[in-house]
């Protein structure tokens, strides 16, 4: 190391010959996997669903057809009028705000419940909402949380396999990060999914391996096309690392059977894949008949050949069940049959972040852990679930009927989640003008109806979707206040659109 | 595809031959870059320190050395006692409940200005905490960063250059993995550095080029061995894309010169890289006699020829400064400079794990534009924030001046942040035993002080250090009330550990 001459000489000699020559920061310097990545949830059109947004609230939307913005194209139920829950947002403004809850006012605010749960958390959370907790979250809320799993399936959770995140997305970067080393290995993931596997499965330089779900047979899987990707694959060379599955569905609404379930778990133990259950929307069944049922608990029940040995991350999210707090950013994953080194590797990741926020960690237990018959809070508590439960129940319906109700439209039930995903036959005209702008007919169409109507929704290839057909993504989540609103704008759009791009003799 | 045959029919057909046989779970199978990634500050040592903490919270400690754990090894000040600012958790928990809000005891319990201040983000945040900002934050939040930014500077904030984010790190991340193509990628970095650098370097497949801080001249940088540092990884086909500066500095403590941070943006434009300026101290300064600009100020009044061409991130946090706010995770990055497609393939990455918690983005617009005077809460926010940062500026004396007083150890003044890295001459005992278990020496003098007195610190080859030489970091954080305690402990642990490793003769 030289430190003696001043800068400003040095300055003056940097004239060497130089082997490579800089490259400046551009587009095309960056890393490609960065830029092949796709994220149509928040792509084009919801992009230009905000600039409209910002032009109405600045009272300058005269010339639009449309006073209002309909955000149908993700689900975020709170910006479209749902209200929070109100136990969970007592408990989360104590925490923020300690010295209230010793206020001699605080009793004639909050139920008593309220006060003893967050006094709990503080008091045995080291340095409250503010420190950074341990890596994979506080240890009384990962407590909490296992309670609250081990009283779902049946079967007990260990909190040493237990990591709160921010959300569920972190815990589907750590898994790609981990299992991906090149482009030979593969994930299996549902097409259509959601495009949060398709962008990190890019991104972390990995191949994703699509398998189809039958649309005609209510989006489940089979498993003779599963083996069939998976040995072709294999005889391309190919490794196979692990398999997603999405259950209820995004953007799909299925709720998967349990013997698919455990075919699943039994096709991932056959073929040493990972099974990475995206449960994200475990609460939100709407469908007659059908129940949920965890890939833990479907694990755990297939007897030790299995329940010993198939490596399982389930997820979960404070963002995507019938409360929505997408905004605060929470969620877990428990790993099942993971290897102790593997999970001091899944540890550093985490580590490597700090920890998780303390709010969503907070939500996510107090979720897990909601209040009890007896408890003071309980029975507002139930009334505000039950109340959004059977309002969704009811749009699930109403949009189903709606699109089938369409010209050249048929959609499956909305058994779950928050999505409806219609097929929509597209007029040969639709086909060619979006082709001359080198797009698919179904960013077209939804371009259109957001330009017509307000109403932002995302093309069915922003997920992935047999070729040849089309599909469009939308969420159930509008109020039923504007429900008929929505229906009727919809409508009128699809008879204009197929009007427009229909061809002569098209039937 | 096959979708015929029956399920069962099919597991029993799958015997035909494999290209590539399947590769289990394990830690053999996992990414190399991450299982060579390190991230010490929460590594071995912090490790055990938890299960100390463990221990003793459950009574077990009977046969401890000590009874209490003090966490020195982590900028995280509400661990250990310091209270959090009232006016933001007023606003916060106003803004977690929106019914307290409107309830008639408000008004009895929070100041005027706090309600007003919660009333005008709940209006202007679309469905306020519980729902997905822009992925870039809400636009209300990012005009008053940026308008706190440029009451900083005296130069304006644009806020399509700014993103929000959950915490510093994840702007780390995105550069990251934005501009490392492959291992002949080079980031600049100093040495010491914090090694969320190192990690995420390594993380990325991308390699880390050092430059070694003058801890002599108070860990200020000098040009000549940047240069040589650059020219030699260029004339070894490296490219390098970007240089790392920690102001004030982390784990040294030291506030860069202004004419030291001129020297680097010039050096940038010279080498073409991207300044990534980690600002996260930069309310922490406490030196008579420095200040701290931030590069985008420095780089603004560097003329034309600088400030139109030197592509800067400057990244900010909650977590870091006095208010210490870690646990909520927030922060920001300004882009200065960027060309527009970048920007875009930054955003995408931001949209992808969809927006940063609403509370840590409130509590970054909080810091940026907090009480001014003649508001309500002027007076108490001014009292507590001074009270925090002198009582800082004793410890860092208090702190620097016990490292000195000890033998064959020296410290640089810690002139801002809240560590202090002082250097300790190891004994040739010390370093034989650590060798013996494959450890550096500072690994296990760190290792031997938690087990003998509860004080958690993180060893200087955590951070990086000239070859030949031994740190340790600590911050300065214990409150002033157990600072005496924990000199104390310090000072007759380093005797003993001098006693027992130096050899006859070893002055």
């Amino acid at each position: 190391m030289m430190h003696t001459s001043s800068s400003q000489d040095l300055l003056a000699t940097l004239s060497s010959p130089q082997t490579r020559a800089p490259e400046p920061l551009s587009k095309d310097t960056l890393n490609a996997n960065v830029i092949e990545a796709e994220y149509a949830v928040r792509g084009a059109i919801a992009i230009k669903s905000a600039a409209y947004q910002q032009q109405l609230r600045e009272g300058k939307g005269a010339g639009l057809p449309f006073d209002k913005v309909y955000q149908c194209n993700i689900g975020n139920p709170q910006i479209l009028g749902q209200k929070p829950m109100t136990f969970f947002r007592q408990v989360l403004s104590l925490c923020e705000y300690q010295d209230l809850m010793e206020h001699e006012l605080a009793p004639q605010i909050y139920p008593p419940d309220v006060i003893a749960r967050a006094r709990d958390y503080l008091a045995n959370i080291p340095g409250g909402v503010g420190a950074y907790s341990e890596s994979k979250g506080a240890v009384i809320l990962r407590k909490e949380v296992a309670k609250g799993i081990a009283a779902r399936d049946g079967h007990p959770c260990d909190i040493d396999n237990l990591w709160l995140t921010d959300g569920a997305s972190p815990a589907v970067h750590y898994m790609m990060k981990l299992l991906l080393r090149n482009d030979h290995d593969c994930i299996l993931c549902p097409i259509p999914q959601y495009p949060l596997y398709s962008a990190t499965i890019k991104l972390y330089g990995g191949t994703l391996l699509p398998y189809f779900l039958e649309e005609n047979a209510g989006w489940q899987t089979t498993l003779a096309h599963l083996q069939e990707q998976v040995h072709t694959a294999r005889s391309q060379g190919k490794q196979v690392r692990a398999l997603v599955v999405i259950n209820p569905g995004n953007p799909t609404g299925q709720v998967l059977d349990r013997e698919n379930q455990e075919l699943l778990v039994k096709f991932c133990k056959q073929e040493c894949l990972v099974l990475i259950a995206d449960e994200v929307y475990q609460t939100n069944i709407y469908a007659a008949g059908k129940e949920f049922f965890s890939f833990k608990k479907v694990l755990m029940e297939m007897g030790p050949e299995y329940k010993d040995s198939v490596a399982l991350v389930s997820m979960n999210s404070i963002s995507k069940g019938f409360f929505g707090e997408c905004g605060r950013r929470g969620g877990y994953f428990e790993c099942v049959n993971f290897p102790t080194a593997v999970k001091e590797q899944l540890y550093k990741l985490a580590s490597i972040s700090l920890c998780p926020n303390l709010s969503g960690q907070i939500c996510m237990a107090l979720i897990m852990n909601p209040p009890k018959p007896g408890d003071p809070s309980y029975e507002l508590h139930t009334q505000e679930r039950d109340a959004i439960l059977s309002s969704l129940k009811r749009r699930a319906e109403l949009v189903k009927n709606t699109f089938d109700s369409l010209e050249g439209v048929s959609c499956n039930p909305v058994e779950g989640s928050m999505y409806a995903f219609p097929r929509l036959t597209m007029p040969a005209g639709a086909k060619e003008a979006a082709a001359a702008e080198g797009k698919q007919a179904d960013f077209l169409y939804c371009m259109e109806l957001l330009d017509h109507t307000g109403i932002v929704t995302v093309p069915g290839s922003g997920f992935g979707q047999e070729a040849g057909t089309f599909h469009v993504r939308t969420t159930i989540l509008p109020p039923e206040s504007d429900m008929a609103a929505v229906a009727t704008k919809f409508s009128e759009f699809h008879q204009a659109f197929m009007n427009k791009y229909k061809k002569n003799g098209e039937a």
